[in-house]
């Protein structure tokens, strides 16, 4: 059983759909919401947005997974944001057209191209727009394209977007246990607490740096309620089960004892610098060879 | 005249109330269109939330201002997120509850102690929800303080949050021109693009902690349709003018030569490291002086 | 049974004889000699002057450890380099006074002051000296205190030395075996070869730095016949045993894996920094409980 | 004129000829006392061995020019250790052969297959080596090629040594003045003194590597008489004029205000990296558009 940021018919229930075709989906209102799910063991896992969503629910899972009983991420998908437009059966050239505004700015170009004389209206979610469209309040709605399989509306349009590569990124979180294996092509996730000490993240920084670890995400918030303090969320490549991504997170902990695991999964895309270069293996059993007088 | 991301009623013209009590405010739809207007000079500036906004105009501000013409932060405000609730008068106990679903989301508390019976309705912002309960639609809005200053409602209650110390930063960018005189205590925002070499950002961090420069906040995005190269937003303590802080915007230049400046304005609140220590007008003098064979 | 760099009544001697009052002592003619009577097994162990030397060995020193079969400091002893004027029993006022050419120049001013009419002599060693006083070529010598032993001659003066804090530091190599038990104040020797890469040794110094190791000498010679590459030696606070350290030289060794471990050893004077912060130990266990999905 | 450390017929002298043909060349018997003699404006310059010498020169180069008035090095000169073989003419087959402990330490295996049974003789310097044979006191002196200038010796041998790379590197020091002219191929010396806080040197090093300057020597040596104050010797490749050294001294100069500049002068031998990357120049014009308003 796997929650999801609801409601029905999003992009997040087609990304929970990408990570588990047969589980039963149980919609939450909101990303704690489904997170706390996970937490207390109701569901399975849960999914929710964390990067560049159009529906604006980055902060609210980051938050989420800083704090509270921990959560680790075991799969990522990234969806494309491309939009289908969904009108009712035989209902004529749409007047209105309703969406999420982030979606509608997202679909601007192609609705002054497609449909010039049509009013966009803002509705409070894509699939919120897809059920006005039901139940006849407007004429179309911008929709996640897995919304039709909720709604009985007709697909106007596909693959609707202005920008090519708007991408939204989906975790899927549970409670700490078994790591996915190593793929060779993984990432981590990771959240630091530090005070604002100048130079702190310069220190984190170096120490991913110095192990030629790459990192592909970083991005600060203040500590709620702790002034000068901040997290740093920051995703890496390479698997906490490799020796290089081992020792890089032993070295954040030492720095931020509030160092926060949040998973190694699989990349959803393809690409990001090698494994961390050095043999971390041979220079651990040189040390030891040495402690214990074998070698010099 | 101050374009700011409407509608009015919001916090964001609350924002721009702030920078300006008295020059003529001008809604926008977008952040996009607010930026635009001030690049094109139809306005003398524009006020646009940039940080932990609970509308989620975040992304759309720092895509915005990283691309197209430059424009320049010359102040910031930071307001607490704390709503007023309104309702029609004489309009008896309310039975729904309308706002932009993060708003509510951080008043649920508030509406559990205070309006137990009380149904939430999302809108597509604060502003509109105001509006809907004018329009007899829903019976109270959970709204910025200032769309009591646009909808004739009653206030039922004022400083209505769950969490204490949510705000919302707010900047006024203008065309580059005269910087603001440094006061002590100011912030200076950049963005540097860079590709996903192992290191670059940490060699960007480097250069401001070995400058004693304090880092505040640090997002990275993606650079739109360039795989593997990262858009660096950083937020440090001091003014460009400043000779620390000009020396380390010289150094993130270096390193990255698409690197823009942001501006450097007055905090909005006190706080932060102390400018950055070592002399380096002393610095730069002795190596004046070796160059000209007068010390050594 | 000890080697050490001679001749008899040098400070060397005296060095060998602070470690080892009851071994049997054997000088050999240079430092790489009697190295490679501690390799071949034909001593326990020798005693060599590393840094500081007013005869110029380190030099010496330093090649000889860095190349061939391994050699590990067990210990170390710092003298101070304060000279005995010895003269022959009732040989009168001294018209000539022999030493060393960097002896000599250690104790200019107490010669002017206290034989100004003396002639100032250059001999090969300050043992050779006192031979030579001994022999009635000259008449007083500037040797170190342990040369009395060695040769029948009045004491003029002792405690000798222009410059109060000059000192020679000693070193006691052995060949790899069981390293000397931490006492909470120990220094670890090691040389590292690097290529000539911009920032190879930045690299190198900020894996201590980040390990807050203090690093108390540092010194690159150039590889022999291999151009653009360097050693470095470094001495830091602390023991390999201890995991800060450990950590650390699993990270050099990394970086190059030339580098070579020359010994952890008590240091002979008191100071330097405390031992690395952070807890490496509960950050390794960390980084396990993260692998066997037990934390987070 | 040119002072420089004798006594004559060493390969100081010679690299004192290699810096000027026709000058006056003074001997001094130390290093402190050439360099004073500049220092006093009695001579133009002085030219003094300062790394990997044979005559044991270094340290006292060093500390020479760490303290008192300042010197500067406008040139240096490499000199290979190649011994020549001086005889007296007529002499027959040498039975003793004298030098400097390091010179015959240099031409062991030279001797043992050239001159097998002959005894070799320590003397306190090559030219001293030269005037013994001379006085008939030995066979065959190891010396430097120009003590055939100084002493009617006939050469057995030249180019002399067992190991083909040992090279001494010689400054030449003068008083603070105009800068030699850069040349594309120049080293800047200079000697930073620093506290034993942990990470100081790293600091530094960091400092070259981020603007990419190579560094080709590091030497530290304990400060006089202040426990745990360090001065570290450091050679880079560049010249002070240019302005990603010049800015490179000055962040030096900021972390630690006791930097003192020994020189920039063209490199003796070709090598070493390219001069720092990054547009110096572009990056501080671009700071000063930003302070005019001109730019983002």
């Amino acid at each position: 059983m796997l929650a999801y940021f609801g409601p029905q018919g999003t992009f997040t229930e087609q990304a929970a759909r990408a990570f588990s075709a047969d589980d039963e989906l149980v919609p939450f209102d909101t990303v704690p919401a489904a997170l706390a799910a996970a937490r207390r063991g109701e569901v399975d896992a849960a999914c929710v947005p964390v990067e560049n969503s159009v529906e604006g629910a980055v902060p609210a899972t980051m938050d989420a997974l800083a704090e509270g009983d921990p959560l680790v991420a075991t799969a990522e998908t990234v969806l494309d944001v491309r939009f289908s437009v969904l009108v009712r059966p035989g209902g004529g050239e749409p007047r209105t057209i309703a969406s999420h505004p982030h979606a509608l700015a997202q679909v601007r170009h192609w609705i002054a191209e497609n449909l010039p004389t049509a009013t966009a209206v803002a509705t409070t979610s894509t699939a919120a727009a897809a059920r006005s469209v039901l139940a006849g309040e407007f004429d179309a709605a911008v929709s996640a394209p897995v919304a039709v399989r909720h709604y009985p509306l007709e697909v106007l349009a596909t693959d609707v977007a202005d920008v090519r590569d708007a991408k939204t990124r989906f975790l899927l979180l549970r409670r700490p246990g078994r790591l996915p294996e190593p793929t060779g092509h993984d990432r981590t996730s990771v959240v630091v607490t530090a005070t604002d000490r100048v130079g702190a993240l310069s220190d984190l920084l170096a120490e991913l740096a110095l192990r030629r670890i790459n990192l592909t995400r970083i991005e600060s918030r203040p500590t709620k309620g702790r002034l000068g303090e901040y997290r740093f969320y920051i995703d890496l490549d390479g698997h906490a089960a490799e020796p290089g991504v081992g020792d890089a997170l032993a070295a954040l902990r030492r720095h931020c004892p509030d160092t926060r695991f949040l998973g190694s999964y699989p990349k959803a895309e393809p690409g990001g610098a090698p494994a961390g270069t050095g043999d971390f293996v041979a220079a651990a059993e040189w040390v030891a060879s040495l402690r214990e007088g074998r070698g010099a």
